[in-house]
């Protein structure tokens, strides 16, 4: 039996819910262990306080669910079904007065709310966004486990990319050459399409990696990580190709100081808000405040960007077995752009990184 | 300016509507030109009956944003500001007594709707993913171009993946060997994740690639395509490797069948419903009709999956420049999986198909 599981009904008891209405894929892997990506279809996950949970899947998927780790029942629909008609039917059999329903505000869209809500007129609607997000926050062992795999992985591709740089070679092919050995190597996916951007490409912070070539005396940005058993990894290296100008080498050790500002005081107690500060204030007094655009970081687990969010005035406290990415950057159009990022599990007395590729450029 | 835009504000005035608010990325790239995806940041698309549009973007894509085709204001936003109070001002400072608001029902979650609401609590809200969709519906000569380069690139990866195949290999090494070779030609991004499907792997019609090799006398499916100039292909061939069994064979000639008879039943004045029980007439008649668990089709062009659906029982009229796939297909546990597909752009009289490779399968 699914711990998350068990724990939800647990809250839907003590809130005096009577079900939990989940569709965001992500969650429902997180509390069912079905993995599964619907597109469009509608995937859904019913938890009760009191009755037998149930999967409801498109039926060309329902062998796959019935194959995996969840035990519970699972019902499919056809494509040419009402899948409404039929979670209401599922649904009202299970309990035939469910009054007060949780539902994930940050994820349902409007229309399928107004779906079921239309058989569900008398019923209550509670947001279960929060309590899914703090559900996630705090990782088990098992989990922490698997994000230490994840990190594993972004070092080999950091080492099979810092191994294609070459001159002449496009950024788009070093995406290619990273992605081609993971996934060779049993890596079925990515958690974000790979970032490899050089020069003054990498001057923006959501660049796309395209025909630009290496060039010396320029720094190459490699933004990265993978899914490994269902959890993600996400790192940055910034690498010099040659000798970068000046310039490029200032803001490389400005950004390097204020990731280090941030990391060495990461323990629990601290607020999300300072650890921000003391990178920002790094950057800031170095006179390049406003070409740091993003907050410090994200938190990360099953998917690649979750709660919480790392960034200025948050007081958010930080605790042991939170994870969450330090990634400080500088990004000046025309000089270049200079990012470092790792992420970290929280520890009783500080933390430890997922990644361990060093993070003092070295001239390839 | 982009003539979608222009489309959409007339539809507003028409519709006596005084904006829409737009936060699926795909049909802002297709309204805005501006592509991205902002994870879980908010990005959105403001468009009015008569005011100047606006994008407003997190601060760290808004230079990306200035620098695309869209010639209209951006607006960004730190990672620490409210975004809906700036939302809000924005809107407020274009047009101050906005009543009535069309939004996505479709995309909009409800704690975004929620939000938005709180600003304009005296407004209406209509959902404008009808016309969406049916803006999508009918392709440009210059979309149905793309797309047919999108599909020569499909092409090209069944290509790579059928010289791949070898005893021994994996799924994921003809994976691999596919992306590989389209990145470093100039793909960024497959329109999902490739599947490569060997024997009773196959079975599964949504099946993951894994370990399992290729091994004599069996089929190998290949359902992939790329997204080229934001625009998608899709296609799926089953070749065999050796000598399929009879039952396997059986399976494929029926399917080739059931492809046919749709496929050249597509014009005008058709409806889904139809070119579905074209096909699926077959595979009954053949004793396979429960093996057939999905629908025959789905609509696709800048997303892989839109609108319509091309399933039984649908009364929904084909029209000329629609672009939809056909793709029956028979699972049967422990024998094999088939699938062929193809999308095809309806013509005047007839369609075209976007993809080349021949779907008589060849022994390799």
């Amino acid at each position: 039996m699914n711990k998350q599981l068990d724990k939800l009904q647990e809250w839907l008891v003590k809130e005096e819910l009577d079900m939990a209405f989940i569709n965001e894929p992500n969650t429902i892997a997180y509390l069912s262990g079905y993995e599964s990506d619907p597109h469009e279809r509608i995937l859904a996950l019913a938890v009760f306080a009191t009755e037998e949970p149930f999967l409801f899947t498109p039926e060309l998927e329902k062998g796959d669910a019935l194959k995996s780790e969840w035990p519970h029942a699972v019902y499919g629909y056809l494509d040419n079904e009402d899948p409404w008609s039929l979670i209401a039917h599922h649904l009202k059999s299970r309990k035939s007065d469910l009054n007060s329903i949780a539902i994930e505000k940050d994820f349902l869209p409007v229309g399928r709310f107004e779906k079921l809500q239309s058989y569900f007129s008398a019923g209550s609607f509670l947001d279960i966004t929060p309590k899914i997000q703090s559900m996630k926050l705090i990782k088990t062992p098992e989990e922490i486990d698997k994000m230490m795999e994840a990190g594993k992985w972004a070092d080999r591709a950091f080492e099979i990319g810092f191994n294609a740089i070459k001159e002449g070679i496009s950024e788009e092919e070093i995406v290619a050459e990273i992605e081609y050995h993971l996934k060779k190597e049993g890596i079925k996916e990515m958690s974000f399409e790979t970032m490899v951007l050089t020069g003054d490409n990498a001057a923006s912070p959501h660049g796309t990696p395209g025909k630009r070539q290496v060039q010396s005396n320029e720094f190459v940005l490699f933004d990265l990580g993978v899914i490994y058993n269902g959890y993600t990894s996400d790192a940055t290296r910034t690498i010099a190709f040659g000798e970068p100008s000046k310039q490029a080498k200032e803001i490389y050790a400005i950004v390097l100081e204020a990731y280090h500002a941030a990391l060495s005081a990461v323990k629990p107690g601290i607020t999300a808000g300072e650890l921000d500060r003391l990178a920002r204030d790094v950057i800031t007094k170095a006179g390049y405040g406003s070409y740091f655009t993003h907050r410090l970081g994200h938190g990360l687990g099953s998917s690649v960007h979750e709660f919480p969010s790392i960034m200025q005035d948050s007081g958010f406290v930080i605790q042991e077995g939170m994870c969450f990415s330090i990634e400080p950057g500088i990004y000046l159009p025309g000089v270049a752009g200079v990012r470092i990022e790792d992420c970290v599990v929280v520890t009783k007395d500080g933390c430890k990184v997922f990644t361990h590729t060093p993070n003092v450029y070295t001239s390839i």
